[in-house]
C-alpha cells in the first residue's frame, strides 16, 4: 500500500514540531519552506542589534531532520492552495497531499496601511534582521564622517513602533548598542547621543503583562535612555519620518513591531473564514471547516480554546499545535471523534536589556535580575536542540562581561 | 605643535598592523577601509563552504582599535591618490596627510581577461565568500527538486580554477561538504554525486611547496573525490562553462583562485612604477620613489628584499611590512638613513580537508594529520587577537566530530 502523504507548509515552530512528531513510517512527509532554515524568532532582535549571528538563531532544516528518513525537505515558495483538488502550487511545481498542514506564519502588519511598509523595517525574518543591523551600523559609520550636527542627529535617531515584547526588546537592545557596545569605537561622534524612540499606541508597554511589570518596563527603558511615547498612535509614516498626534520624528531607521497579519496565502483558501488580519478561523481540532484533512497551526490561526483562552501567536502555542496535529494524523482520527486543542499557557517573559527582564507565570511574577536569569535559562533550553547553543552561550557570557557584540559586521 | 597625520589606506593585515604599532601620541592616525571590518582572509574559504560564519573570520576595525585613542577609523572608499598635493580622494571627502601608508591589497586577477570576471566568483572578500556559499547551497536545494538527471548533474558540478593553497583548500572543502556534511540531508539526490573540478595550468598543485608535498596533495584531493586537471590552462570562460585545451566543463559555479592583481587605485599614482599586475615597485624601505613620506605594504607591493627573496603576497609578509613602516614613521627616519625591509619567511602551510595538511618550514616538511594539527594550532594563534577564537575553536572541534557545518544558512 502506498504511504499517505503529509504535506507541511512552513518550517517554523508549528511546521517543524509537526514534522518531528510524524515519525510513523506509514506516512511520507514533505516539509516546504521558503528558506532552508528554521528560525528561532524570539532572538531575532539580537541579530538585528549585532548580538548574535545569523547561524546562531537559524539552523538548516535539513540538518534538523536529516535522521528522519520519512521526511523530505523542499526549499520553495507556496503561491496557492487548492483545497478541492487537494493540491498546493509552489513556484517550482505542484504537490498533492493526503493531509495538509498550513504553518506559513505571519508577516508584519500595517493596519491597512501597506504603503507604510516600504518606509519601515519589519522584524519577522533573517532578512529583516540583517537589514536592520546593516542600516543601524551604517548610520553610526555615516555619522562619524557626517558634515554637520543636524545630519549627525538625524542619522543617529532610531524609531521602534510597538510597545510589545519585540518592540521593547528591540528598543532596549538599540539603547545598549549605542550607550555601551559602541561607546569607545568612535572619535568624532559620541554614540551615546543616539536617540532611540519607542512608540506605543496604548497607555502602557507590554500590556499583556500583569501587576507592575509594564510600569517597571517603562521605568527601566527610560533609565536606559529610551524615549518612550505612550498613547501615541502612529498617524502617518513616510520617507524618513513618523507622524503621531502632535509630534513628528525625523528618522531613516523606523522599525515596525506593531502588528502582524497572516501570510497572504490564506487569502487563496476558497470558502474558508478568515479574521480581519487574514488568520484562519479553524475548528476546535485545528482543521479547516469542511476539510478534515487540512489543518492550520501557528500564528496564522485564530482560535479560542475550550477553556476560553485566546491562543496567542507565540512559539509555545505554535509548537503545541504542530504536535497536536501530528498526533491526530498519526491516529488517523475521524473528524467527529477528534479532541479539541487546548492551549497550555507556559507564561510569558520579555527581556529589557542586560540584567533586566519581566516574567509572568500564572500567579508568579518576577522582574529584574532573577527574571533575566530565568529568561536566559529558558532560552538556552529552547536553543538546546540547536547545535549552536554552546556558541550562543559563550557569546552571551562574553557580551555580558565585555559589552562586546561579535556580529558587528556590516553585511557586504 | 599640531600632531603629524598618518593616513593608512586599507584595514587588512598590513594597514591594521601598522595602525596598531603607531601608538606614539605624537601621531594622529586615520585608518580608512571600504568595510567596517578586518578580514582574516586565510579562513575565507571556510566561510564560502559554510564552515565558519562571517563574524568568526571578520572583526569590526573599531572594536580592535577602540582602546587606541590616537586612531580614527573611517568607512569609505579610496578613489584617487594625489601624491603631489599630498591628498587622498575618498567617495565621501578628501584627506590630507603627512605620512601615507597604502595597504589596499589585491583583487582577483584574470590574466588580461576582465570579461571572465562576471562568470566567476573570486575569493577575496566576505561578499565573495557569502555569494559562493549561497550559490553552492542553492545548487543542492535546486538539484533536490530538479526535473531531470541532466539538470541535476549540471547543478551539482563545481569548478575551482587555480591549484595554489586557496584553490586546493576550496576544492577539498567543497568535496567534504558534498560527501560528508550534506550526506544525509537530501532524499531525492545523493549529494556525494556532486563533481568538484580543480583546474591548474601548471604541472603540479601547490607548486611553491617542496619535496613530495605537491604529489601528496594531488593524491589526497583525488582520494577525496576531487577531479584534478593539471597542465590545463583555461582558454575561455563563459556563462556556465570553462574551456580548457580539449576539454570543456559545464558549470554555473566557477570559483576563480588563479590570480590576483593590485587594487586599481595604484593606477592613479602618477609617475610610480608598477609591475604587470599593477603592484607598486617600492624602494627597499617600502617607500615610493621620490616620495619618502609615502609607503606601500601588503600584496600590492612588488619587492625583492636584500637577501634576494621575492616577498610573497601572504599575511605574515603584510604584517611585517606594516610594522616595519610604523617603526620608520615613529622614528621619523630620513630617507637616506632608513634600513631596508627584510622578509622573515615563517614557512607556509595549506590544509587539504579534514585531518590532512602540508607544512613547509625551512628544512622541515610535514604532511597528513600532524601537519593538520600544526595548521590548526597556528591558525588559532593567528585568531588569538580575535574575540571569536573560542567560538571558532568550538566550531572546529564540533565539526571535526560531527561533520556538521553550522553556517549552512542560505543568505536571505
Amino acid at each position: 500500500m502506498t504511504k499517505k502523504h503529509v504535506l507541511i507548509l512552513g518550517g517554523g515552530f508549528a511546521g517543524l514540531a509537526c514534522a518531528q512528531k510524524l515519525t510513523d513510517e506509514r506516512f511520507r512527509v514533505t516539509l516546504v519552506d521558503r528558506w532552508n532554515h528554521h528560525l528561532f524568532q524570539p532572538l531575532l532582535y539580537q541579530v538585528a542589534t549585532a548580538g548574535l549571528t545569523m547561524s546562531e538563531v537559524a539552523q538548516p532544516l535539513r540538518g534538523i531532520l536529516s535522521a528522519q528518513k520519512n521526511v523530505t525537505t523542499l526549499m520553495d515558495e507556496v503561491t496557492r492552495i487548492n483545497l478541492d483538488c487537494r493540491q498546493v502550487h509552489l513556484k517550482g511545481h505542484v504537490l498533492d497531499y493526503d493531509y495538509l498542514v498550513i504553518g506559513l506564519g505571519a508577516k508584519t502588519g500595517y493596519f491597512g496601511h501597506p504603503e507604510w511598509e516600504k518606509h519601515t523595517h519589519g522584524l519577522k525574518s533573517l532578512k529583516d534582521a540583517m537589514q536592520i543591523r546593516r542600516e543601524v551600523l551604517l548610520a553610526f559609520e555615516r555619522a562619524e564622517s557626517a558634515a554637520d550636527a543636524a545630519e549627525t542627529e538625524r542619522l543617529l535617531t532610531m524609531v521602534v513602533v510597538g510597545g510589545g515584547p519585540t518592540g521593547g526588546e528591540m528598543a532596549g537592545s538599540l539603547a545598549e548598542l549605542s550607550r555601551r557596545v559602541l561607546k569607545n569605537d568612535f572619535r568624532r561622534i559620541d554614540p551615546s547621543c543616539a536617540k532611540v524612540h519607542l512608540i506605543e499606541a496604548g497607555p502602557k508597554l507590554l500590556p499583556m503583562f500583569p501587576g507592575g511589570l509594564p510600569e517597571y518596563t517603562l521605568e527601566r527603558l527610560t533609565s536606559m535612555g529610551v524615549h518612550v511615547h505612550l498613547n501615541s498612535p502612529v498617524q502617518e509614516v513616510g520617507r524618513g519620518f513618523v507622524q503621531m498626534a502632535g509630534e513628528r520624528i525625523e528618522s531613516d531607521i523606523i522599525i515596525w513591531a506593531a502588528g502582524v497579519e497572516a501570510s497572504e496565502v490564506t487569502r487563496t483558501l476558497a470558502g474558508i473564514p478568515l479574521d480581519r488580519s487574514g488568520r484562519i478561523e479553524v475548528l476546535p481540532d485545528l482543521s479547516l471547516p469542511g476539510h478534515p484533512e487540512v489543518f492550520a497551526a501557528g500564528d496564522l490561526v485564530a482560535l479560542t480554546d475550550p477553556k476560553g483562552a485566546i491562543v496567542p501567536g507565540v512559539s509555545p502555542a505554535a509548537i503545541q499545535m504542530g504536535q497536536f496535529i501530528a498526533k491526530l494524523v498519526t491516529a488517523e482520527a475521524e473528524a467527529g471523534t477528534r479532541p479539541a486543542f487546548v492551549y497550555w499557557d507556559k507564561g510569558s517573559m520579555a527581556t529589557i536589556g542586560r540584567k533586566a527582564a519581566v516574567v509572568s507565570l500564572g500567579r508568579l511574577q518576577m522582574r529584574g535580575f532573577p527574571a533575566w536569569m530565568m529568561w536566559l535559562f529558558v532560552h538556552l533550553i529552547f536553543l538546546m536542540h540547536m547545535r549552536n547553543r554552546i556558541n550562543v552561550f559563550i557569546h552571551w557570557v562574553w557580551s555580558y562581561f565585555t559589552w562586546q557584540r561579535g556580529a558587528r559586521i556590516i553585511q557586504p
